[in-house]
């Protein structure tokens, strides 16, 4: 086992000499007691920096960071054609890097425990450096993000990966962050909210509810796996379901060819229609601004609120902003299935009114796991995977949207293993199969796999007992 | 030879048993000289069916085809950091479609003799389809163009390649077309303006200037060759050029590997801003309307003109349209050179105001050949373009932009091979060396490569003695 690589040692050593999972578990619970956080509710119109225009869009005044807009929406695709939200305008490019590290022949990751607003349990392990532009160049006068030296600085010859990926679709207005991971080879100092990591207690700690932040899922999730794979890949050291897994992310030829998946994403985009067009926040049909929130009447969907934040060991200790609340508990879930030998994932093309390019890849079932009855609200296989036997399941956990924009959100993640009799061949039109090799080759383009579907593939592969 | 891949064997097939390339030649001589074209000018503002809105913009009576209209733009890309100028805005995507069936071991592609108002010599060889939605809708009550239905009722698996790409960056918003070539194994009417073709024979027509229209061009260089290479492939067959060339087709490994020329394209895109601000046209700096042209007052870059078209052969016999004019030469090329044995590309990401996201990858030149004593116009290469050796130039002619918006554009294309001791390491930062291979592969990518880049690839690889 000496000669694999370290990548892929990484994925199965769940020791790590400088902390056990343990220890990592403690420290984040540690880290919740030990900072400061106070989130108290605020009216819009009167947060500090923050000013509401005369269309009820809300901006920050240096006119940085982002700002709440609204957007009336036209698509044929799903059986809603028009309607009016808010979404998040965001229009920097912020970073969401790791640092990574080989060290006795085993790839280790620095994670940082890191607060955020939005957090429903304030502490979570996130990226090494996790910043917009704006904190980069130090618009709010904050000190400069750790780290931030090592990524201004990497060679080519460093990065492991290098990716622009979209956010949110039915929230953010064409967002976009760079995921990126570099590795260092000189010594690198571990400052007090930083520890290593190997990626099999990332996969670990990932199957707690709301631990491994959304912008930490999303970076992982790039790692292309194919590439660290040779003749001393030691298939061995995966448990049975570990190596279906691998061996899947080692399948160039699937079900269809990686040509097939690319010309179905072309024929999607050109059968769907999608039109966004700004429109004043205060004449969103069905949306109504009050003092502390903007929402629909029906309290569906979402709302913005305002809150005043405290935080004792960020850049800035206190500050006004927006959140977006969710008012549904969400499910994203992939449904994977043995075919031919190797493990397929059902992926669906999805239209979301965000999307930089209309359709992006999305997991088997994206949805709220309420207002089944409405029917407008129907997805396919959202039953399958709610009557699923618990055999089936191989992953089930309540994942954190990014809590600097997101108040308290979390949805269920899960992978489902179908059973024998599920269908394979005849499957709705913007539905296709996978391996997980056609998938991470996908990921190394921009906006193909939405951020859904990114999150739950940083859980695998899993060399788990 | 006999097992050799159909698709090689038509890029070595300069015997066609339909017709030879010299009467291709004629063919296309004899159909100039009866269809019966007519292109008058016509004032902006009273052209039937189009109208000029109190903005100066240029649109359709119908809402649909294409407009004319204004934009601010600002980048730090290049000297110049802010601008005005009109824009073709054509929201809807264009099908170009092409049909190939494989004949006795080769494969055919059928193309048409087709007329647009704005060819410099009216009739040039173009795509068994090309067409907007607009035509295959029939939002001008035109006849249903010729062979759609094959398009409209492909199987999957049937499929040589189907993408969106860009069109040019400078004159469109954004703009995509749907570059689709399918294969039919069923016998298919040749109709009056339509032949059968090898590549060789198209690779070998594509060297007579304003031929080889643009949309074939487009279709042609998304071939992925490597695809069809295997044990059988003859690469005897080739004359030593073509070698090196199809061989650099086929190599996946070149000076840099596939991630680091994507994690290029990432850094380009995060370091390089564009903002485009709609304008009204009437409002654009420098920039005045007349009754017969929208124009600078220093007659640099471009103008728009109206023309009244009678074409005896089209679906609708006469119209009007806007049609855009441009007022300097212009000098597409790309610099290739043996590096570690392997025909490298030295190509360009450059950023154009109406890219869809923000950087393309281009040829080594593209720029006006002209006003090069403005200190803002000095592209990088060109002298060394213009003083190569003649031995070194493998392709230089003159290829027509689409008749269809452009009037008489037609732009130098030119493939130089680097002398020897031309610097391979010390590039500038936008600047980049790739084998045909990864080109290939980046291509089956929407939005990656541009048009300009890929009117060149088209002529590659050839074959000729």
């Amino acid at each position: 086992m000496s000669n694999q690589p370290s990548m892929i040692r990484s994925l199965i050593a769940q020791d790590n000499p400088f902390n056990t999972t343990d220890e990592l578990l403690q420290w984040i619970r540690r880290r919740n007691e030990e900072i400061k956080v106070a989130i108290e509710p605020a009216d819009l119109k009167s947060m500090d920096q923050w000013y509401m225009d005369g269309d009820g869009c809300l901006r920050h005044r240096s006119g940085k960071f982002f700002s709440i807009e609204g957007v009336h929406v036209e698509t044929d695709f799903g059986p809603r054609q028009a309607w009016d939200q808010p979404l998040i305008n965001q229009a920097e490019i912020g970073y969401i890097g790791i640092i990574a590290k080989e060290m006795d022949g085993v790839m280790y990751f620095l994670m940082q425990s890191k607060v955020e607003p939005g957090n429903v349990n304030h502490v979570q392990i996130s990226p090494t450096l996790q910043a917009t532009y704006s904190n980069c160049t130090r618009v709010h006068n904050g000190k400069q993000p750790n780290y931030l030296e090592y990524f201004l600085n990497v060679r080519p010859d460093h990065i492991i990966l290098d990716q622009l990926q979209s956010e949110q679709g039915s929230r953010f207005i064409r967002k976009r962050n760079r995921n990126i991971i570099i590795r260092v080879d000189d010594d690198i100092e571990v400052k007090e909210d930083f520890r290593w990591m190997t990626l099999a207690q990332l996969k670990s700690l990932i199957r707690h509810d709301n631990l491994i932040n959304m912008d930490t899922r999303t970076a992982l999730s790039g790692i292309r796996y194919a590439n660290y794979m040779d003749n001393n890949t030691d298939w061995e050291a995966f448990s049975p379901l570990g190596r279906d897994l691998i061996l899947s992310a080692n399948a160039p030829h699937g079900l269809h060819s990686l040509d097939n998946l690319l010309f179905l994403l072309t024929r999607l985009k050109v059968k769907y229609t999608l039109k966004i067009t700004p429109k004043p926040v205060n004449k969103l049909e069905e949306w109504n601004i009050y003092d502390d929130r903007i929402a629909r009447a029906d309290n569906q969907y979402f709302q913005i609120i305002g809150r005043k934040v405290s935080i004792s060991n960020r850049e800035v200790l206190s500050w006004y902003q927006p959140l977006l609340q969710p008012l549904e508990k969400g499910i994203c879930a992939f449904i994977i299935k043995k075919i031919k030998g190797i493990v397929h994932f059902l992926v669906q093309a999805k239209v979301e009114c965000g999307n930089f390019d209309t359709v992006e890849f999305a997991p088997t079932v994206q949805c709220s796991a309420e207002n089944t009855n409405d029917p407008y609200r129907q997805p396919l296989f959202l039953d399958y995977i709610e009557n699923a036997d618990s055999k089936q399941v191989i992953y089930d956990t309540l994942q954190s949207e990014e809590g600097g924009r997101f108040y308290r959100e979390q949805n269920r993640n899960m992978i489902v293993v179908a059973s024998d009799d599920f269908e394979t061949e005849d499957i709705p039109d913007n539905f296709t199969w996978m391996t997980l090799y056609q998938i991470n080759e996908l990921l190394r383009y921009n906006n193909i796999f939405n951020i859904q579907a990114r999150s739950l593939l940083a859980a695998l592969p899993y060399a788990e007992q």
